[in-house]
This record gives structure tokens, C-alpha cells and sequence, in this order.
């Protein structure tokens, strides 16, 4: 009797449990899709723009960044804000505009509408839109869109990761002498930075195979994902809105990221790195022996 | 009489002028032509390569990148070599095997059958075929394509330069400031030569907008050919086949190819540098000053 009651208990429990998870596999889905539609129509109005810097005047171009940087917050966030009214939102542009926001464990839209915006206004290939979903602050949905390349990179927490659909994972490298090493050289110019950023690629170039300078952090984080570079760090890049997709990406391609000092990744704290989980210690010490 | 027979004797010498200017309009339009064939044809090899090297563990993409260097050459030597008998031909991978081979003022074919190998170890799409004509030690005739992101950049001597068949100019920049440079780290890793390197873009960070590395010296090139970098400079790349194209098209599109010191170029020097013509005084003292 008691049995019966308890598998009658423990059956209703389970199917309650099994619905809770459908439901939320096709929410993810849906954040997905709602995202990557938004991440198309900003790349639209990305890839316009991109094509004019050519013909306008340098000042104009940097007014045409500013614009494009706008339109497509504001496109992104309209697109988000009608599927998920209840959602948080957080992004370059508004935080520019209103200060910082506070992340919260509710549902957070974390957006860069253009991240490469030196690339968009030289015409430099790499440039891209960036859209996050953080749960409980872990990023859970990540979309970055080169509408130039027309490459296409998602990944929902759980679920792995994928180029224009195909799945993507890390490189095998395991030794960091034949490793390829991204960073940026940041846009800070005070002495003191800029030295510690120089020196730190000194102490690293004798370590790794080469290094490469992209101009996108989401794009550099997307590479790690893809496996078409090993080693990853930025230090003082603009905000979470630069890294929430990316993490997802990296994380779900089988890539680790953490913060520089080897410490545990703090999406608020401006550091990052990233790597395939082979050559994470030996990453850390380098850049640790570089600081 | 006399006035008769001299405008029959000029008529005669301008029609044979004329022919002489056909004939030679011509061979650089077929010089191109199969040029251009050449590179599509190593291109498609490439992008075989290219995709295989994420299947095979990293000593045989090492492998895959000699066999593929050296398929390339020879396919486009023979294709060449099968149109333009009594031409020279200089190329990495045979310069390799047989040490320096002269440049002279004959027609001389310098070809890079792979430029970008630890890109294309590694999958980062910046790799490309380069070749280049001379005809009396004067960059006459270039292709460059990379045949990942399907660009085919082409010049002849005084005809434009053209990406995918439109044509291209450099950017109009004519602030340092606001300038995007690029550049190389190198493979050197001595420390006279690392310090040097890193010192220079230390000095450099403080006068340009931002710096980016792609790990492709003709690339670097043909990016400043279509203003989507506005400083380029290398120093210590492999030989004449990195530059020989490059130079045509930079020049084609507007652009200046010189001695990073500020003297003359020399396609056997392994130094380089080019911009637009706007900021290149500019640059010159920025980089004499990084020195």
C-alpha cells in the first residue's frame, strides 16, 4: 500500500519533471532563435554600413559607428524585449548612456550590438554582433554574427556549440610552443598599461608560436571555440557584453575560460582568457610568469 | 616629296608602334590570365588542406603543410612554366632546396605557393597564393588569393588593382592618430630581435589607433591596397615571393611601398613598408623613432 503510494508519488513527481525540462529545452530553443533572428537583422544593418565607411569621410565614418552601434541596439533589444518582456536587459550602449547596470540572477540579455567598432570603420573584416543570456549570472545562450564573414557561431548551455550549424570544438593542442596566441592590444595609453601589455607579449611571444591581433574580443573567443587559434586573453576590454556569448561558445565547445591570474572567470571583471583544457595550466603559468 | 615620304615613314613607325603597345597590353593581360589560373588552381588545394588540417593531430597538419607548400609550387611552376617557357622563376620552396637564386632583369615569376603556414596549420583564414612578375627587377604583374575567404586580389603595372574584379584604392587616412597598422611578430626568437620587435609596436601603440596581426605579410599588403589597414610594415619575412605581388597591387591602388628607415624599397631586402601617400612621411618618423 504504502509502495504504491509511493510510486504513484514518485511517477507524478517524475513526469512533472520531465515536463519542466521539455519546457525548458524549448525555451532555450526559443532564446536561441528569438536571438539569432535579432543578430541577423543587426548584421543587416552591419553589413551596410560596413560597405559606406568607404565612401564617406573619416569623421563621417566614426558618426556612421556611433549610428550603426545605435540602430542596432536598438533593433536587438525591441526584438528581445517583445518575446520576453520579463527579461533583463544590459548593453554597450545603454550602460554608456545610463551607467553601469547591476547583473541580477534573473534572466539577462547581455548585448554588444557591434563588437569590432575600430574594424567597421577601417573596413577590417572582423567585426560582429554579440548576444548573451545570462541565468542566475552564467551564461547560458551565446549568438556572435560576423555578417561580413557570414559566420555564425551559437551555443545554449549543455546543448555544445556550432558554426552556421556545424558543430565546433576546440584544438587539440597540448604543447604551448606550437600554440597560436590572440590578444588585443587594448585602447588604454597611459605608460604604465601600455608597457605591462608589451611586456607581457614579449614574455609570451618566446613561449608560443605566434600571435595574432583581430580587433574583436567576441570574435577572439569564437576562434578559441573553433579551434583556429589556442590561447586567448584581454585584459580591460569594455564590459560583460563583450564576453557573455562568447563564454557560453568557448564552454560548450569544450574550451575553458578563466580570468588571466588563473583565478575562477568574473564576467563583471573586465579579464579574461581562454583556452582548450590541454594547455590551461601551462597558459596560466606563462601569463603569470608575464605579468 | 620629302614631307610625303616622312609621314609615310612616321606612319609606318607608329603603326608599329602601336602594334608593339597592343602586342605588350596583351601579354600582360595573358600574364595575368594565367597567373590568375594558376592561383585558383593552388587555391583549391589550399582550401582542401585547409579544411583537413582540423582531422589530424598536429605533427601531420606539419606534414600537411609541407606537402600542400609543395604541391602548390609545383602546380603553379609547371602551369607557368608550360605558358612562359623562356621566363625565370624564383619560389620559396625551391629557393628552399637550392639556396638564394638570382633576380635579374629577365621576366621572373616569384611565387609564394602558401603564404600564411601557421595559419593554415592552424585553420585562421588569412592564408594566400602570391605571384608576382618582375621584368627588369620591377614588380610588374601581381595576384594574391585567398582562397578561404574567396578574394582574389590582381594588378598589372599602371592598369588599377582590383578585388575580385572591382577595382580598389587605399584608405584616404591622413592622421597617424586615427590610423590602423598592422604588422608581424615574426618568427625570430632571439632577444635582441624579440626586444626590438616589441619595443617598436610599444612606441608605435602611442601614435596609431590600434594595431592588428594576421600572420600574412602579402595579405598585410593587399589590406592596405584596399584601405582596410592604413600602415603595414615587416621586417625579416622569407624573401622576395612575400612582397613581389603585394607591391603591384599596393602601388596599383594608390598606395607607397618603401624602407621602413625611409629609403627605397628592395624586393631583396626583407624589410617593408607601405601606406597611403598621406600619412607615409608620417609613418617614417613614427617608425625611425621605434628604431
Amino acid at each position: 500500500m504504502y509502495m504504491q503510494m509511493y510510486l504513484a508519488i514518485y511517477a507524478t513527481l517524475m513526469s512533472f519533471n520531465c515536463a519542466t525540462n521539455l519546457q525548458s529545452t524549448d525555451s532555450f530553443n526559443e532564446f536561441l532563435a528569438v536571438a539569432v533572428d535579432a543578430a541577423k537583422k543587426a548584421g543587416e544593418v552591419i553589413r551596410k554600413g560596413f560597405y559606406q565607411t568607404k565612401h564617406v569621410e573619416h569623421k563621417g565614418s566614426v558618426d556612421l559607428v556611433t549610428e550603426t552601434d545605435k540602430a542596432c541596439e536598438d533593433l536587438i533589444f525591441n526584438h528581445l524585449k517583445q518575446h520576453f518582456p520579463s527579461h533583463k536587459f544590459i548593453g554597450e550602449e545603454t550602460t554608456a548612456a545610463n551607467g553601469v547596470t547591476q547583473l541580477t540572477d534573473e534572466p539577462t540579455w547581455i548585448v554588444d550590438p557591434l563588437d569590432g567598432t575600430t574594424n567597421f570603420v577601417h573596413g577590417f573584416p572582423f567585426v560582429c554582433v554579440s548576444i548573451g543570456l545570462t541565468i542566475r549570472k552564467v551564461p547560458t545562450v551565446g549568438v556572435v554574427y560576423n555578417p561580413i564573414m557570414d559566420e555564425l557561431f551559437t551555443a545554449i548551455d549543455g546543448k555544445g556549440a556550432f558554426l552556421n550549424g556545424s558543430p565546433i570544438k576546440v584544438s587539440s593542442q597540448s604543447e604551448l610552443l606550437t600554440s597560436l596566441l590572440a590578444t588585443e592590444a587594448g585602447t588604454t595609453r597611459d605608460k604604465a598599461t601600455l608597457d605591462a601589455t608589451t611586456n607581457r607579449i614579449n614574455s609570451l611571444l618566446y613561449k608560443v608560436r605566434s600571435i595574432r591581433m583581430g580587433g574583436s574580443c567576441a570574435l577572439g573567443l569564437c576562434g578559441i571555440a573553433c579551434g583556429r587559434i589556442d590561447l586567448f586573453y584581454e585584459l580591460g576590454f569594455g564590459g560583460p557584453w563583450d564576453v557573455a556569448a562568447g563564454a557560453v561558445i568557448v564552454k560548450e565547445a569544450g574550451g575553458v575560460i578563466f580570468d588571466p591570474s588563473g583565478n575562477a572567470f568574473d564576467i563583471t571583471a573586465q579579464r579574461i582568457a581562454a583556452s582548450n583544457p590541454l594547455v590551461k595550466d601551462a597558459f596560466i603559468e606563462a601569463l603569470q610568469q608575464s605579468a
